[in-house]
């Protein structure tokens, strides 16, 4: 077993030697978990990040219904030490169906929610992510182009890639845990995230990261937590700024958002997801005016997201206070497709050039 | 420019060519197109595929809107033209943006709608595909894992990649246009498309395509052209048998009709999309029982789905009329991830080697 497997294991079944100290000292079983509700959740100034307040929930096995979610959590436990300790990994949803084989019924699980908030329970009272339990996500799929070269620990051995040289037009496939791969060397500037598999193709096709030594990074909407985790690792461990190309909507401020913040729904892996670092590159609404773009009108849930952004401590700064309410003011959106509006070459010839410059990343 | 390009172009000029004919004849500009509507959908019974029938709807010049719409075509032939030319590509939705710079106002698209129908047009009476036009999907995404070697023909160069040996666990990225892959070969026995990503991540992980030659092909539910694309050409070129791993329920039939026989939206491209050899290897209703498998109830939704394929040809076989009614008698569907209820291995220990082995495979 890894040293990581076996660190992980440990802190699982500490977990549960937990119940037998109480048991010992003649308590009644429980676990304390925060609450993970909206209003149990803060801002950390200093980080930038979302997290978890004081409130605490407290499972016990003073009643029935608590006692079967111990008993739930101490098989998934047990499962979860024997996973690691055979190096194997499995998804949330291949969980939920193995727990019909347990010889426990009562430990069997009613739906996949019950399920996956149990695996949430553990990822923050143990401080192990899901991906360091070898719990897979049902897809991940983002993939990665530039000038990187890494090496990827896999179960048939290792494999070193450069994510321009020894891959197709589709580039590098991101793995589910990127904790498996290693970089060996970068001679990219900067990252660029791209929301749209257009846009991310069309800057593929023009060079860019050849001609400006960017890794592109495609988020495919909003991104899964394999996309956002190799995100930061490059930004922390390879010193590389880290910019955000979406459209210019509301939804798409949210996926900057995730980015940058993380989500009220993971505030215990906003340190381990969020590169509060990471600047929003456009489309901008100013951009919508400068560069005259195709525009649809604002529908009412996109005026209704960019008003509760105004009240997102998120967004409380002076940028994107300046650039929603330009927003609400034109009452348009744009895609960012609609670069090409200009001509093919516009986004990667002058859009991006005089905003990575305005940016003071080129 | 290549020769692929080339002749894709001229067919492109031949169709323009036409209206300068039709204007020497003294004829009203017109093109005629199969009609792309159900009742002019017939089934091949030689091919086993969809085509059109004989119906045809004429765009001609003789009303306003019908030289409108000419102008339209003879705009974005201009236009596909010259990408060919310079050996570029672009989104359909690039397209419709890219046509606001045209310079005259009326060869603009009002809406993306206009803009996919026409290429769709210039596909079928060109006889060209969309891929061979340049124009890309906006999301491709799927993988490739197994024993082949194959040779891409990128923009940067050629790359030679082995789909087990050169890539990490999330596997090859299949291109936009697959058709730029040259197979150098392969290993493989046969091909197993898989519908849900978390079913592949299992596959991958307990080597199954080692262990049985298998290509693992994602599907990622229903299948994008260029996945269907590269499945037939594995099939035709290497002359491997597909089969397709999908959930229990009348849905994953249909991802499976789509790779078998193609859709009626692309009956034009059945023959350079469809692999009417695919079989089904599951989740089948007699699974269902067979395996013992947890399962979910048919919603009023997954019953009239079912009806509909006992009365769509494509499904009118003895195998699939035992199968569907059988679901409609048990009322019950399974998802694929729903035999780890046996355990994490029972799939590719037990499960998958004995389908196989009954359809005469291994």
């Amino acid at each position: 077993m890894s040293a990581d497997n076996e660190q992980a294991r440990e802190q699982l079944i500490d977990l549960a030697a937990q119940f037998y100290d109480q048991f010992e000292l003649g308590e009644i079983p429980h676990m304390s978990v925060p609450t993970r509700t909206k209003n149990n959740i803060e801002y950390d100034e200093d980080k930038d990040v979302w997290v978890y307040g004081d409130r605490e929930s407290t499972r016990s096995a003073n009643s029935v219904r608590g006692a079967r979610k111990l008993l739930k959590a101490v098989y998934t436990i047990e499962f979860l030490a024997d996973q690691l300790e055979e190096d194997r990994s499995s998804t949330l949803r291949e969980l939920y169906y193995l727990s019909e084989s347990w010889d426990n019924k009562e430990a069997q699980f009613n739906d996949q929610d019950e399920s996956n908030g149990l695996i949430e329970d553990l990822e923050i009272v143990s401080g192990v992510t899901r991906e360091d339990f070898h719990m897979r996500p049902e897809e991940s799929g983002a993939t990665l182009m530039g000038p990187l070269h890494l090496r990827e620990q896999t179960r048939r051995g290792e494999r070193e890639i450069h994510c321009q040289e020894d891959v197709g037009e589709g580039g590098y496939q991101i793995p589910n845990n990127p904790d498996t791969i290693e970089f060996l060397g970068t001679d990219a500037d900067f990252i660029l995230a791209v929301e749209t598999g257009g846009m991310r193709d069309r800057l593929v096709e023009n060079g860019f990261d050849e001609e400006y030594n960017a890794l592109i990074v495609h988020l495919k909407g909003q991104p899964a937590r394999a996309t956002r985790r190799i995100t930061k690792r490059l930004h922390d461990e390879l010193d590389l700024p880290v910019t955000v190309f979406a459209d210019g909507d509301p939804w798409s401020y949210r996926i900057y958002g995730s980015v940058a913040y993380g989500s009220i729904k993971s505030a215990h892996l906003s340190e381990y997801l969020a590169t509060p670092e990471a600047k929003y590159i456009g489309i901008q609404p100013a951009d919508i005016v400068e560069y005259d773009l195709p525009t649809d009108p604002l529908s009412d849930s996109d005026i209704n997201a960019l008003e509760s952004e105004l009240e997102d401590p998120r967004f409380q700064t002076e940028y994107w206070e300046e650039q929603i309410e330009l927003q609400l003011e034109i009452e348009k959106k744009s895609e960012q497709q609609s670069l090409a509006s200009h001509g093919l070459d516009f986004v990667t010839d002058t859009y991006l050039p005089e905003r990575l410059d305005a940016m003071g990343i080129i």
